[in-house]
Order: structure tokens, then C-alpha cells, then sequence
């Protein structure tokens, strides 16, 4: 039985790093702060016995011996990095549940069949730089390995420049890590088990995601003396699409989500007329189909407001993920290790992207949710009680134990 | 009679300080640049003969003797600081026009009676440091000193830490300096003389114009897995407003104008729906009982969106500048210089704020304008014809010369 408050001490001090005013997490992926949150978890695993590798996207690998060294790990993690206004809890949670139950097996002596690992995915916020899930996307062969070490932040740093300076640029080469199965547990980022009461979700599956960018063109001119006809307002036309494009997720309800979470405005002074707009649009559904009609109406929309000679609008593409389910006989063991723990579950889908999502291209792969505080995540008050956060982590530990065998 | 070329070549030099790649110019308020430029005019100025002072908010006076120096000087001058992609022209042409006319007067040996002065004011575009016109807006005692130095940037730098760097903050007491009267050229900025095909704009007022700040409130959430009903998007209640906002200018037609220039998202990131967004409101009008109208407007607007519990709207006064008239005799002088001089004119109101208006609350002021290619300004691509800058400058020349005596 996993340590509930030794679990809520190893969160409530990786969280002092990168801390926020309003009790949250400002940890961006490969930023001095991520090396910080990387150093304290990595000499938490070595403590705790196991070996650590660092493949050439910065993913951490942290392997606990088992009796037969020939069966592929039987795996589990997240992420560490947060999002700018990030919780406490969003991948942090994942990686310590893991560390938690190594060491409760540590605590009873106790060696698997297969041996564990517990991995820190690279960049899975997708905030800094994109893809998202770049570290996991890479390791399953979704996103190639340049593509990813290319991507630029907002001040044109890339993912290789980061890397290196904070020393995980690894050498272990992609891909020739491989698990038996890969089980996440993290925090749910909704409403679905508080509102019911439910400590464990088995997560069967997740929405898709397909990411754009709307550049909007206009023409700067001052804000005193031209007057309104003649304007090429970029902010003005953005304003109309955004209203257009939220209402996108009207006909889906309640499954559609749609948001626009970036915006950039040039050349941003008070007393000019805008001539640049840049926003993002995030656009998710459980189903595939709905997903290509939402993209239609997302075109559609652009075509309407796309004004040559006035203001003009282009929609790019950034990411696309589709709908994936999960691995049916795992999701059966976190049922079954939920039943066994007498803790109550549910079947649940998450709305959010995870590293499980591309880990389950080359890996049988499930996640375990708990409840988070009123469903609030991505936000500085992101919370969950130690209570439930117990509750995952020993799902966790006896479904591990149940795969990797004893 | 001017010398059309020479002030072109010295325009053309200055715009080398701060160019930007699509022909303009970006030499925001005291940044290196700005020095650079100051300090590229000034020794103009001093080879022109003329002294140098520097008052405590950086304000550049050059002043060209007389033969009565007990009089009150015959003043002229602008700004050199720009907007992040200004023109070439926007301040420059109202510096260098009054450097071209003391460099005549020294081609000709002619003195004046009462001395002349070239005058440099300080962060006049208002876009790096609120409030707009500053130096200007503090000789004439309508800002209060202590609250420009202590106006910050977007970076928290202050105007007094600035001027400090770069080497202006001088010892001239604020005030000192006055004025028997002050006439700026400027370009129209506005499509009005242009299109009539008149080389002179003789500025009779400007329109009035105030200043705010709209901050909406929401809450951060996870774009994926929060349903759309539970969300609290400023990004959403901040596009509405934007549209009910610039619409406020529709019955106040052809005089109103309204412009949202500034825009902030927080925490600006793909997949966080947006917990705060601040942008900016420009309200201008010839007459103040039509601005109050629009205020009262904007106010309703605010109280409409605002929601207490789901989003918030909070309006904050940031400046105001009420219509000023300038100087009839002043006016009728460069009216009577245009005819004089057989220059096409017209009389035209400024839709732009200027450093005219605020020094017309100490000392008699006008200004004369000269059109701009499609009236386009506050913008990298901001154009005169030289015949035009030519022709505003002759009658600068006559106006000072009638002003100050021979
Ligand atoms: N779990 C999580 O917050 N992932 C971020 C990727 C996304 O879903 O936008
Ligand atoms: N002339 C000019 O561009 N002034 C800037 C101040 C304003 O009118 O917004």
C-alpha cells in the first residue's frame, strides 16, 4: 500500500520549484527551472535504487532491476514541465506516483518478474515550444527527432539549444527503449469524478486534438486621424472571428471543445490602428468525423472573413492528434485493481493530450485518473486531496504489479 | 526661401537611426536609438550656431539669438521619438523643418528681432510611456514631472531611469523656458489634404482624445477537458466588447473614432483558456459633449459584459486631452505666410495629438500641415513628396519671420 503522505511531501516540494505567487507552478519545458524539477526527481529515483538514462530528447528513464531483465519494463511517468499559470499537480503527479511505488516496493523488499521504470517525458505542455507531447511523440516515432530539436519558442530559442544548456541533451538514441506496457496516472483537468464522487477513473481513450494558427493581415495606420472607413483593422476583423470561431463547439455539445488560448497583436501601441493579428485555435472531439466537420466550419469561417485588398486571413496548420483508445485488457486490469482495492471507479475519457496518447502507438498503454478541485487545471490553483491522489497511486501500484508479475 | 533638398538629405539621414526593413523607422522614446538621433540633430543644431539647453524631462532647446534678446523667442520644433513601425516622417519633419529655416536665415546673415528656438520634446507617440506628449505635456504644466519620471515601460524601466542612461537628463529647470509663440509643421497624417490636392494644412484645433484601459477577468482552464458552459474566457467576453466598442464610432460619423491598439493576453498559452486580457481604448472627437456621450457609451458597454462570479470588465482612465483650439492670429499669420507666398492652403483640424496642443496652454500656438501619401502614418511606410515638405517649410520660414520681426 502506497504512503499516502510521503506521495503529498514529494509533490508539495518538487512544487517549490518554479512557484508561483498564487500557489502554482511556473516550470517551462527545458528551462533552468525544469532542470531544477529534473535534478530533485532524478536523485529521488537514484535513491531510491534505480538507474537513470536520458535519451537525445531529454526523456528520463529510471529502471528498477526485476528477476527476468529479458521482459521489456513495465512502465509508468509524466511529465514535469507546467504550463506558465501550471498547477501543482498536471504530470508532477504521474512521475512521483510512479517513484512512490517504487519506493513502497523498496519498503517490502519486494522484486517484480518484469523490471519497472518510471519516465519523464520532455515538453509535454506543448506551451514553450510545439509539438505537444514532444517528448513522447518522439520516442513513438509520430514526430521525427529534427523536427522536434528545431522547434523555436516565442524568442526563437530551439528545443537542441535548450537541451544543451540544461544538460539533457542524452545519448541513449531514440527508440530503443520499449515497454511491455505503459500505465499514466495523473490528475482528471475536469469535472466527471468530483462531481460524482468518484475517487479512480480507468481512462479508455482520449479526444482528438487538431491545432491551427489564424494570421490576420490589416494595415497599421494611426488612431487619430484616419478616419473609420478607411480603416484595415486586423484586431477588429480578429474580434469577429473569434466570436464566430468559439461558437464552432455550439452544434457538438457536449463533447466539441473549442479555444483560442494565444494571441499576438502587431504592432501593439495604443494610438495605432493594428496591423497584425496572430491567434491559435484548439479544437477537440471525441470522434474523427466530427473533428474533420469542425475543421470545415473552421475554413469556412476563414473564407468569410478573408478580404483581399482589406483584411486578409490565413488559417495554418500546427498539430493534428486524432481520437486514440486506450489498450482494452489494460483498462480491464485498472478495473480489476481498482475492484480488488475495493476503491470505486469509473470509465472516463480525457479531454486533455497525455504521453500516454502517443506512447499507445508502440505500447499497450492506459491511464488512471483522480479528481482535481471544481475540474480546474492548466491554472495556479489546480488542486487535488491526498486523499484520492493515495487512492490513484495504489490503482497504479497494483496494476503494475499485476503486469510485471511477482 | 528654403532649401528642399537639404531638408530632405537631412531627413533621409536621421531615418538611417532606427531603420526597420520595410522602410521606416523604430526609435522609441528614450531607447538608444532616440539617443542616437538626439545626438545626430543636436550637432546639426550646433553647427547651425545655435546653444543648446536640456530641462529635466530631456526637452531639447536650440536657440538662435536676436537682436532683442529680451524678447520671448519664436518658438518651433516637434519630436524625434517613433512608433515601433513609424515613418520617416511623423515629428521629424517638424524638427528638421525648423533646422532647415535657422540654416536659411544663416545662408542670408538675416537675424531676428526676437531670438528663435528649435525645440526637441520628449516621448511624444506616448506608445513606449504613457501618457502621450509627455515632454511637452510637463513644460506646460498639464503633467506633473514627478508622474512622467515615474511613468513605466512594459518592462517596468521608467522615463526618469531613461533619460538617466541615456545621458538627458538635464538640469533646466521644468517651466524656465517660455515661449511668445509656438508654430509646429508637421505631416497631416490623415488623407484630407492629399485627396484636394492642397500643399498646406493650416491646423485651426484638434480633436479631443481620451485614453483607457479595459481589463477582463476570467479564469484559466484546460482548453481539452473543461465543457464549454463551465468556462470563464476573457478571450471570449473581450472579443464582444471589442466589437460593441469600435462600433461605439458609428453614430458619430464622420468626426468619431475609436481604435483598440493594445492588447495583452495572459498567461498566452495554446492550451490554457485565457484567464485575463487587457487591451486599449482610443476615443477621439472634435467636440467634448460628443466624447462625454462616448464615454457614457463605453461605460455601458463595460457594465453590459460585466458578470460578477463568471468574468469580469473593469474600465480605467488612462489620459485625456480635450479639443483644443489653437491661436486665431496665429492661424491667420500662416494663412496669410501661404498666401504671401502663393502656396495653396486649407484650413483642417488634426485628428493626431501633438506637442502644439499642450504648448498652446502656455504660449501662442499653431501648426501647419503637409499631406502624406494616402494618408497613411504610424506606419513603416509613411510617405511626403519633398515638393510638399518643401512647401510647409517656406511657410514656417515666413510665419517665424513675420512673428519675430526682421
Ligand atoms: N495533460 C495536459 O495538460 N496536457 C497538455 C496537452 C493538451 O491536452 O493540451
Ligand atoms: N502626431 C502623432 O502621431 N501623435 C501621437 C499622439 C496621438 O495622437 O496618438
Amino acid at each position: 500500500r502506497i504512503d499516502g503522505q510521503r506521495l503529498w511531501r514529494s509533490l508539495m516540494n518538487l512544487a517549490d520549484i518554479g512557484a508561483t505567487p498564487k500557489g502554482g507552478n511556473c516550470r517551462l519545458a527545458l528551462t533552468e527551472e525544469d532542470r531544477l524539477g529534473r535534478e530533485l526527481v532524478s536523485s529521488w529515483l537514484r535513491d531510491a535504487g534505480l538507474t537513470i538514462d536520458v535519451d537525445q530528447m531529454g526523456n528520463i528513464f529510471a529502471r528498477r532491476a526485476g528477476s527476468r531483465n529479458d521482459l521489456p519494463p513495465v512502465a509508468t511517468g509524466s511529465h514535469l514541465d507546467t504550463q506558465p499559470t501550471g498547477g501543482r499537480f498536471d504530470g508532477c503527479y504521474g512521475v512521483l506516483a510512479g517513484l512512490e511505488v517504487m519506493r513502497v516496493l523498496n519498503d517490502h523488499s519486494i522484486t517484480t518478474e518484469a523490471p519497472l521504470e518510471v519516465v519523464i517525458w520532455t515538453n509535454e505542455e506543448g506551451c514553450r515550444f510545439v509539438p505537444v507531447m514532444m517528448g513522447s511523440g518522439v520516442h513513438a516515432g509520430v514526430i521525427p527527432l529534427e523536427t522536434a530539436l528545431a522547434a523555436k519558442d516565442r524568442n526563437g530559442d530551439t528545443v537542441a539549444a535548450s537541451l544543451e544548456r540544461i544538460g539533457y541533451s542524452g545519448d541513449i538514441p531514440m527508440g530503443s527503449k520499449t515497454f511491455g506496457a505503459y500505465i499514466e496516472s495523473h490528475i482528471e483537468q475536469g469535472p466527471v469524478l468530483e462531481a460524482e464522487g468518484i475517487a479512480v477513473g480507468a481512462v479508455t481513450g482520449s479526444l482528438g486534438l487538431r491545432w491551427f494558427d489564424v494570421v490576420v493581415t490589416g494595415q497599421e495606420a494611426h488612431a487619430g486621424p484616419t478616419p473609420m472607413p478607411y480603416r484595415r483593422d486586423a484586431l477588429k476583423r480578429a474580434a469577429e472571428l473569434i466570436g464566430d470561431i468559439l461558437a464552432l463547439a455550439d452544434p457538438y455539445q457536449p463533447h466539441g471543445r473549442v479555444t483560442c488560448g494565444e494571441f499576438d497583436l502587431y504592432p501593439n501601441s495604443r494610438n495605432v490602428i493594428p496591423g497584425r493579428v496572430t491567434f491559435s485555435v484548439d479544437i477537440r472531439h471525441l470522434e474523427n468525423e466530427t473533428l474533420e466537420q469542425m475543421e470545415h466550419a473552421l475554413q469556412d469561417i476563414c473564407s468569410k472573413h478573408h478580404e483581399p485588398g482589406k483584411v486578409t486571413v490565413e488559417l495554418q496548420d500546427v498539430q493534428r492528434v486524432p481520437p486514440t483508445p486506450f489498450n482494452s485488457d489494460l483498462v480491464d486490469l485498472i478495473r480489476a485493481s481498482s475492484d480488488g482495492l475495493g476503491i470505486p471507479y469509473r470509465d472516463i475519457e480525457t479531454g486533455a493530450g497525455h504521453d500516454a496518447v502517443f506512447i499507445s502507438r508502440v505500447a499497450p498503454t492506459a491511464m488512471i485518473f483522480v479528481p482535481c478541485e471544481d475540474g480546474i487545471s492548466h491554472n495556479e490553483s489546480e488542486n487535488a486531496t491526498p486523499e484520492d491522489l493515495e487512492a490513484g497511486a495504489n490503482v497504479l501500484l497494483h496494476t503494475m504489479l499485476r503486469k510485471a508479475g511477482i
